[in-house]
Order: structure tokens, then sequence, then C-alpha cells
């Protein structure tokens, strides 16, 4: 089988060398002339076989939007484009029918797996007709990891229904990655705990929470003990916001995939302003002092170390403050 | 009536000048001799009429331990002692005991209202028999607004029952102070609303959210609009943990008063070590950039204001790196 | 000053008497000829003085948007359109600009005080040019409560800037709600309160935490103390919703806004799906017995209240299970 | 090596088989003589070569204490006792002193991993001193899976850390167990999502989400498809409201926890009264009707289902109420 690829970044630089290991041939157009294999996408259309398939590995979006305007003047009816970017699902539904309006044929696919997907197999998600699937099974096969095919490949539901589980997959993550994270604050910030690292990596065989992503925070752990060289701010990519944006929508309750967002958002504030407010606040009706935007933190006791060190059986406020209640 | 009065601190302080413009007579003991109407707890039982009633208002924990170890030994068979500080619930308890072996009454009674008690009257939440009550009553009227007593005091339940529902008191403010915060976050991060200040104090006549806590709110802008001489940071005076414990320990719900309680924990925090993994797990399995703890962050776009200006259409991880789905 | 106001429901009604009686001539319409002053948009706009002045107190979205159609029709260039209903923000940047179009001029007002601002007066936020709120101004200072104007109005920003500033009004009232709620949950939950409704109204004067949302939970419960006569369903009116997607596409954390949100989503759920797969999950990895759909829950020992009287230092599975960990 | 065993419920009873499978020599002692070996503890002490190594297995709390009361009296200086139940940390640290008393040396040890670990091997914490640990090697090696033995046993720190590491263990269970659930029941209520089941079994290979909990889901899912055998009604084992409680009192924010935490009690409640007080409110301020206990749900549209359908565009209250502001 031959297929276009567009867009060869980190991910679908690495898709073409697993297609091409598997036995599937590849024209790659990127805007990168050192990685792409052809000028443009009229050059890449006019070498593939009748029907092309071409999968788009892209960023969502305007870019995406971008490329399937120009794929529609390129292909020809019974063409399939294949998006396994990260767009929203409801994109999909209207880039599918764009495509549609000259008979050029849709379908998403979700892919997981991130950098370690070149040598395991990525895990895949699609939306679309059968027929189209069917068509790009082969592609398919050689993208996931050996074994059941049932086991990293669904055939989720019609067009979006792939980014749907995608971005599902995504908030799932996000909730998993904070549940471990507070895992791990916690056993950091207990004295008796003398081997932090050392706990988590006893927790990847046989234990109830044994998983790929406790696999990687062992290795995190194994280049960065103390994860000294990483400062604690995390970016969210998107789907994170949108998977919260459509339980909202739906009215179900997400409160773990929320929280777990909400946790990246003020990893990114350098002051937060509710967080004045409360201080203001509490200044206003009980005196309480607040800390100035002056104030230097000594740095033989950052104040999250000094906070925690004091017994909360003491209010800590009544002993600075001599019975002071809010 | 002529009670003794224990902790002249803020609190303290500003109680005995309310208690005595109302009639009452206040003998006061402080450690410190500046505020001090006697030497020690010894002379200050020496002058209160039998029986004598005792209002402290120290520190709780070991300070309110230690100053009814020794009101144990210079009170008498019948004497009062009223605990109004923030001592837990369940400390009462145990006090109530200790006392009653001496045949030494106990009540504890929540205090509310702040430094504007003075002004206005302070909220009570008294726990005990009734007859101690009634001994109190003429104290408790003193110390609460003008107005129907119902509306300022109640008498909760049994020993304990004060302080519980004055733990439970500042949980509600704890929620309640967040809820605004979060609001004004809301409106200060929006370019169409160009007059915050004056949206907050639009919403005290009339709204449903109308309140004192809003009231002070309006203050605190008055004094200083943008917040900008107030750090975010935020301490807490150990009845919010108590309350949240409480939830936890009854199998009750707490989600707003826990996410109040949290938010000021993270206000607190330099760096946190669970959004390091996250960070650290995202560069594992995405190849996703983390930021050094090195990385000096230019003061023209802080991160806060750089990351609500994406486009959340746009997932950024994706822009930056041509299709990284993580 | 003579207006034209559309919509008489539970709230418009209530409008047209408070204007009426503070001097504003009013002419309603509703599509209920009981209570509309006129048979139509066209005739209303046939009886009112120029420019025109009509306020909309219709539902948001759809009937908001047909309204505004119907307006376009029959109103001059001049004339002044007032949303006063419950429309997202960009909803009205959208109304304004087609009504432009035509020349007719448009604002917004956010309206603040329930059933009560009849006889208290509304809260307003307006959005919009100078002008135009300086043209409506007579019509706002009949509907706010007598006092200082800016107590109970702001002409926040805009158009858009009135109903965003109520929209966060509304997501901070869900927020103050859920804190006194979980409060009232955690005194009822508690054996040594005896005066659940006594510590409530105690709370009324004197305290932090006094507001007249505390008020209107007083009176809840004077009229029926237990609530046994209301079930613990609770809708939300859309505007919560919007304020904790506003939150997310701003990068902006609203922790308790949102906890808030998804306890009322939960409150509606008959069985949830989320904790049927959570059961099923205890079930698969540590044998833990789970409840059939088709269990009946003994009366005498409803499943909440057996679940807070065990000893939560006691581990509950174990004590069934002989030492099962999870 | 030959070994006492205390307990066999459940685990107890699998851990047995375990240990006699790979060559440890176990008496066991239960209160059911139907699985005991032994008819007391006494004949149990007796049994056994010196230093004697005792393994408990039983409930946290009261029996565990009692059971090392008994121990205390029946086994000599130098014997080991190892708690393997799921006692909170700090019991651990006072029954070690307890049996320091007599010369009885004590270590705890964290098992995970249900009752799969009979054929796949348990995860092991443990905390003591390295002599004792040392002792009871072969009986860790025993009990854990095959393979490297720092993947699945740690000696995490002093007495208490093993539990420790246990309880933070099931504190991270259980919002992986919610992330998962959360995604579950967005899927699940979305209809372009066709194959719901097949959705998660296409996750377990590949994808960045793959863990062994998540096996388990697709194991209950290909045993009941749409768990409909199953009630949305989840226990707590105690070590989630103790990882709750140890954030709290230390000053750690772990919101995701304590969100997953929250979900099990609020399925396990009959009627909310925070919601019912909610519910309440909106009545009083706004009018809105409420939901009478007496209510009865047509089982054809359950009123999860029916708030979801709703638009979320267009708010229900004011489509009800025209133009209803809260």
């Amino acid at each position: 089988m031959h297929i276009g690829l567009i867009g060869l970044g980190k991910m679908g630089f690495n898709m073409r060398e697993r297609l091409r290991r598997n036995g599937i041939d590849v024209t790659g157009f990127d805007r990168n002339p050192v990685v792409s294999d052809v000028m443009s996408v009229t050059e890449l259309a006019s070498e593939l076989p009748s029907p092309r398939v071409v999968w788009l590995m892209v960023p969502a979006g305007e870019v995406t939007e971008a490329v399937i305007r120009e794929l529609a003047e390129v292909l020809s009816p019974g063409d399939l484009v294949i998006d396994g970017g990260n767009s929203r699902y409801d994109a999909d539904i209207r880039n599918a029918e764009k495509l549609a309006a000259t008979g050029i044929r849709f379908m998403d696919c979700g892919v997981s797996g991130g950098v370690w997907g070149r040598e395991n197999g990525y895990g895949l998600m699609a939306g679309g007709e059968a027929a189209d699937i069917a068509l790009a099974m082969p592609v398919l096969d050689a993208l996931r990891p050996e074994g059941e095919r049932e086991r990293s490949f669904v055939h989720a539901g019609a067009v979006g229904a792939g980014h749907y589980a995608k971005m599902i997959h995504n908030g799932i993550e996000y909730g998993l990655m904070q549940a471990y994270a507070e895992g791990y604050e916690l056993l950091a910030g207990k004295d008796i705990i003398t081997d932090v690292p050392g706990v988590m990596r006893a927790w990847q065989d046989g234990t109830v929470i044994r998983s790929w992503l406790l696999d990687l925070m062992v290795n995190a752990l194994d280049e960065d003990p103390g994860l000294s060289r990483v400062a604690g701010y995390a970016e969210d990519s998107g789907e994170g916001r949108w998977t919260v944006q459509e339980a909202v929508a739906n009215g179900i309750p997400a409160p773990v995939i929320t929280a777990a967002l909400y946790a990246r958002f003020v990893s990114r504030q350098e002051d937060s302003p509710a967080m004045k407010m409360v201080a203001a606040l509490r200044n206003q009706f009980g005196g309480h002092s607040v800390r100035s935007t002056d104030d230097v933190v000594p740095p033989e006791t950052p104040p999250d170390v000094a906070s925690r060190r004091q017994d909360p059986d003491v209010p800590r406020a009544a002993v600075d403050e001599t019975g002071s209640p809010e």
C-alpha cells in the first residue's frame, strides 16, 4: 500500500518510520524541506495511486483547515483523507462535509502513544464509515502494536467519534497524571519515607496501580531523583479543556479531570488574582497580616515547607495573634 | 456583672472594650503587662465575685490547655470557665471533663466578627448546659450586636457544640471567600470589563450575592484597586482544616470548602512537587519541553498572562510541535 | 419616561410593577394576553415616543433572537433595545451588530434580585455606550434600590460587559450557595448540634458570613425546619455552565464555582454511570461485593446514614472481609 | 522457612496458598475453624521455629490491636510480627512500641494486588529495621511476582513507612479509578460513540493510559457491557479518607484524590441534605419550583438523561419561566 502523509513533526516523522518499517510506502510532505519527500501537496497527490489515501498529522485548527482546503483542490472523488492530528470532534464533522461536496471521503483517527509509539506502536481510535476504515486498515495495522487488533484499535462510531474518544483519553490522562503526582507529593513530604523513588519503583509489578504512566514516572525519577531540574509548570494541550467543556455542556460531573486541568492552570500563574483577594479579605475582617508583593522569601525556609511544618492542631493565626478568630 | 478575661490580644482587647462600654466589669489578664489589669491568674481569681466567670481568649491548643490547668488550681467549685477562643470541639469535651473533676463548670463559645466586632458586636455560638449559659447571658448580650438575640446568639447544644458551629462557620467562610475571589479573577481577566471594582461595588445592594464579605471586598478595592500591594498568599487558621477532616471522618462530601482550603495551600507553595511530576511525565511520553528551574520568565509576558492569551481552540502543544498528540 | 417591556413572566411582570410605581410609563407585551398591555410588538412600537426604549425580559437564546429580529423590523434608527434577560455575553455582541445595521442601538443589562426585587429593587450591571446608558438611566434608577447609585448599578464596559458581569455574579452565587449548603449538611449530621436552624439564625448578625442568602436560608428553615418537603435535586440555569466554560477557555482556575455546578449535576442523577464503573472495578480487583440495581435499601438504615455511622478509623472493607486490602 | 499467618479471609487465604506453592511452610490461624490450621494463637506459636515470624492479615483497628496483645503474651524476645493488613501508619508506631517492651520485633508491610495476587504476586511496601526485613525476605520474595525485586518490593523507611506508602497507593488508586470512570461516563453519554466497551478495549495497548485497572474495566464491560447489573454505589475502605486527612494535616493540596473520595460519599447518599438546601434556596430567591420528596420520576425519562438532553446554550430556567434571572 502507498499513502501520503502530511506533517512530519515529532509525531508524523516517527509514524513515517514505523509505517515504512512495516511495509507501507509513504510519501511524506512537510513545510520543512529537510524532512519532506516532495515539494508540495500537489506533487504528493500526483505520486499516489488511486484511490489516494492521505494521512494528516498537522496541528489542529487553522493549519488543518488550510491543508484540507488545499487537498480539496488536488484530490479526486473517492480519495480518502484521514485526520490523525488532535482536531476537535466537531471540526471533523465540518471537514467531512466540506470534502464530501467534492466527493472526497474523510475519516478521523485519534492517535496515542507519544514518542514511544515508533517502537511500541500507537493506540488508534477511528471515526467514519466502515468502508473507509476498511480501506485504511493496512495502515492502521502497521501503526498499532502487534497483537490482537481490538486491544489497540477501535472503530468508535461515525465521523468525529475517533477524535471524541481521543479527547476523552486525554482527559483521563490528565486525571491519572495528577493522581500519581499528588501521591508523589504526599510521599515526598513525609519524613518517615526514606526512599520515594523506591516506593514508586515497587509499584510497577503486582500492585493495583501499575501502569505505563507509572513506568514513565520511574524513568523520570531515575534521571532526576528529586525532580530538581524541572519546574512545577505544566502546559495543557487543549484536549483537557475540551473534555471539561464537553462535560459541562452535557451536565456530566467530571470533578477529577477538572481538578487536574485546574492544577495545570494554577501551576502557570506567577501570582493568583483570586488568592490576592482572599489575602486582602482576611486582612479586612481579621486584621491578618498580608504578604506584600515586595516580600522576599528567605531561601532557607520556602513558604510551602514552612507551612507544612506547622502543627495543624494549633491554629497558626491564633498562635501568632493571640486568639484572633476569623 | 464582673468577669475575668484571659487573653488580651487582637480579639480579647477589643472584647474587653465592648464589654466595659456595655456595663460589664472586666478584669483582664495577659502575659503582656502593658495591656493586663492584673499580674497573674491567681490575682485575677482573687478579684472576682463568686461564682466566678472567666472568659478565655487565648490561642487554641497548648496555651488553652495550660491556662485551664492553671485555672483548675485557683478556681472553686461552681465557678464557670468560658472558652471563647478557637479550640477544636473535642478539646472542649476533654477540658470540661478535667474541670468537672474539681467541680468547676465549663462552656464553649465560638465568636465571630473579627476586628469589626468591637463596634458591630460579635456573633456568638455557645455549647454547654442551659444553667451555665443563663449565668453568662449578660456577658453574651453585651458582646453581641443590639437587636433580636436569636439573630446573633445560639445555644447550639452540649459542650463542644459552640466551637463545632464556629468551625463550620469558618469552613463556610473559606468557601464564600474563594467563590468571590474566583469571580474577581474572572472579571479581572476579561478585557470587556473596564471597571472591575465598580462591578463589585454594584453588587452591594439589590443582588442575590450581597453580603458583608462583599462589602469588605469593596473596601479592599477602594484602598488598592488592582490589589497590587498584596501577594496571592493566604494562610489558614486551622478551622478550615478541621472542617474538612470532620467531613471526611463523617463521610460527608464538602467539595467547595475543601477546594477553598486547597487553594490556600497552593498559594503558599513556591514550586509544587506534584506539578514537577506532571511536567516530568509530559516530557517522558510526549517529549514536551519542560520549564527548567533555572528559566527566567521575561517580565513583559508573565506565564499566566501568556497562557490565557492562547486560543483554547488551537491546542498549543500541537501548534508548537507539529501534531504531537499526547 | 415611557418605555416598552417585552416579556412579562415572573421577572418582567414584577419589574413592570416596580417601574410604574416609580414613575415610569410602561407598555408591556407578552404572548400571554392576560398580562399583556398590547396585542403585538408592532402595536407596542406604535405607542412609544421617539427615541423608543424597549426592554427585553425574555428567555435567552432562540426567543431573544426572534424578538430582536422582530424589533429590527418595527423600530427606527436611534431607538434603543436593552436586553435585560440572561443572554450570554457573546450573543449581545452579535445582536448589537445586527441591530446596528439598521441604526438601532443596543445595550445589555444583567438584572439580579429574583422575586424580591419588586420590593427591594434590583442590582443592575450594564454594558454598552455611555450615551445609551444615559438615555436609560431613569429606568435604571427606577429599577434599582434607593440609595447610592454605585451600590446597585455599574456601567461595566462595552456591549456584553453587563451580561458578563451578571454571568460571573451567578457563578459566584453557585459557590456561595454550595458553601452554605455544605455547612448545613455538616451541622445536620452532627449529634452534638441540637438546634441546626438556630445556629444558622444566629449567623445573621455580627458574624463574618452574614449575607442575604443566609437570611433566605433562615426563611427556608423557618418554613420547613428539616427541609423534609424538598428533594435534593437542583437545576442549573445555564449561567453557571457558562462561567465554568469561560474559566476553562481562559485558563483561569475556578475550583469552587465548578464544584458547586457539578454538585447540581450529580443531584439530578438517578444512578451515576461513573460510580457504577467504580463499583464494578472494586469488584474486579478486590472481590468487593457490589450493590445490585435490584437491591432494596431497608428503610430503617438508609445507606448514607449507615455509611456515616462507621468509625473511619476502622476500614470497613477490612472488617467485612477479614483483611482484604485493595 | 516456616511462618505463622493470622487471618485467613479473602486476602490471607490466598496468600497462604501462594506462600506454600513457593516453598514457605505456613501455619495459619483464623477464628473460622474451616480454614484454620490450628485452634489458637498459642498453638500457632508453639509450632513455629525460633525466631518466630508471624504475619498478620486481620482487619485494621481493634482486631489488629487485640491480636497484637495476644501475641505479646505468647511470643518471645527476638520474634518478629509483621502487620500485613491495612493498619494506619501511626498505629504501627504504637504497636511496635508496645511489642518492643517485651523484646518482640515489629515491621509493617503494605500489600497490594487484590484477589489476583494469588496468581500474579503481590506488590509489597515494607517499613521497619533492615535486619527484620532481611529476616522476612524469603517470605516477601515468595509473595511478590517473579522478576526484579525492586519492581514489586520496597523498604520504604522506618516502622510505619510501609503502611504509609500503601495508604498513598490506595489514595492514588481512588483517583485513577475516578478518572477512568468519568471518561467512561462521558463516552457512554455521547451519541456518536457507538461502541463504548470497544473504545476502552482499544486503549489497552499502545496508548498513554494503558494500565492494569483499564484491563479490569474491560473485563467488567465484557461481563456486563452496560453495567446494568451494578448500582452506582461505592464503598470506601478507610485508606482514601486517611490519605485526604494526611494531605490536610500537612498542608498539601490533593484535589484529585479528594474529589474521588467525595464522589464515593455522594454515591451512597439517598438524598443530599446540602442539595436540599440549594434547592430550597433557589426557591426562596427565584421562586424556582422544587422537586418534592414525593415526586415520582417517570421511568421513561430519568432526570439525569433529561437534564443532559437540554441544550446548554438555552438556559433552562429561563425557558420555563420566561426570563427569570437568578
